[in-house]
């Protein structure tokens, strides 16, 4: 059995919510409530130190924690379908292009630096704001430099094959349209998230689509 | 012939120096001056759109980018000494520590976040050093609960073998004490970073001692 801990609005849960989805494994959900700081009870710091999800665990075993972590081990698991290619060059460029998100900017605009912002520098709503949006925004000028010039860009990331940067591409992207980033500099990108969500599979795995979003039951 | 583009204060140089070290593997490193913004010149966009270091290159082959996914691509094509476990759950705990660090952490510090703060928000050089100590200190907090307490840890994070983790827990030490954290609450992590200062292959990539850092030849 496998139980996935997650939140309707995380990043970090979308990826491996999608990939589970994608290699068509059953797994059930247990949602945390992060504006409550229900990942801050006993309980879930007992799976996860970190009070971070998501948290995946599989027969009951240990609690695996990072979502880029997570999607490595999954995928030596239960290699099919692929998420990564089969050359070691396609798979270096999968993972940088996957890093270029879940590192280098998803660790942002995450709950724990919001509240940085509000409570220490006392940012007003404006400024908040203008954060997300600029490190949204600085992410996707750098995923479009990439994919709009590499001969590796295909229908998606790489090549005609789903990988785990479309994941973390896809997530970025519907982050940036909720923050009302301004897309038409990055038509590369916001085509091959159109791309990923037609997939069924990753459609489903959707903030919005979640128990706990708006107009939803928790 | 292996190609380092790097900084010497470059906590993401850092860990792709240590793993070549380890594997023993030559290479020639070219330094940028970061302070001055050699990253953006015409010429390393070429090699990385994105602007950043490190990137490898081997045999003239493609500029890799990303830390991370450096050293998984160095993993699979020089396997000896490993740097990650034997066992999927072992390489599941290794790739969620170091991700701790590399993502969760470090890109909170990096030179494009330290800018934001001063030239948008204005930030003056206290609140801007009690930003870079919070979040160091946030990841030696989140490092120390899990390494103190987790089975699996060793002389290294991951048992009696360096790995990943290692490299990542390093340089946050060294940012930290460079920074003026105070170390005293968190034992281990301190003690596993000695462990690692004290291999050769690990102390010859320390930033001071690159060329370029303080009282070093560019």
């Amino acid at each position: 059995m496998i139980r996935l801990y997650g939140f309707w609005r995380s990043q970090a849960t979308f990826r491996v919510r999608a990939a589970l989805n994608l290699k068509g494994l059953a797994y059930e959900e247990t949602m945390l409530d992060l504006d409550a700081g229900e990942q801050l009870t006993p309980q879930h710091l007992a799976r996860n130190p970190q009070g971070a999800v998501p948290v995946l665990s599989i027969d009951d075993g240990p609690g695996l924690t990072q979502s880029m972590a997570i999607l490595e081990y999954l995928e030596e698991r239960f290699p099919k379908p692929p998420l990564l290619p089969a050359d070691a060059l396609g798979r270096a460029r999968v993972r940088s292009l996957a890093l270029l998100f879940a590192a280098d900017h998803h660790p942002l605009v995450v709950p724990r630096v919001r509240k940085y912002l509000a409570e220490v520098l006392h940012l007003d709503d404006a400024q908040r704001a203008a954060w997300g949006q600029h490190w949204l925004r600085e992410g996707l000028k750098a995923a479009e430099a990439r994919l709009a010039v590499e001969p590796e860009t295909g229908r998606y990331c790489h090549g005609e094959a789903l990988s785990f940067a479309d994941l973390c591409l896809t997530h970025h992207v519907l982050a940036a349209r909720s923050a009302r980033v301004e897309m038409a500099a990055f038509p590369t990108v916001s085509r091959i998230a159109e791309a990923c969500l037609a997939v069924d599979a990753i459609a489903r795995a959707q903030p919005l689509r979640q128990a706990g979003a708006p107009g939803r039951a928790a």
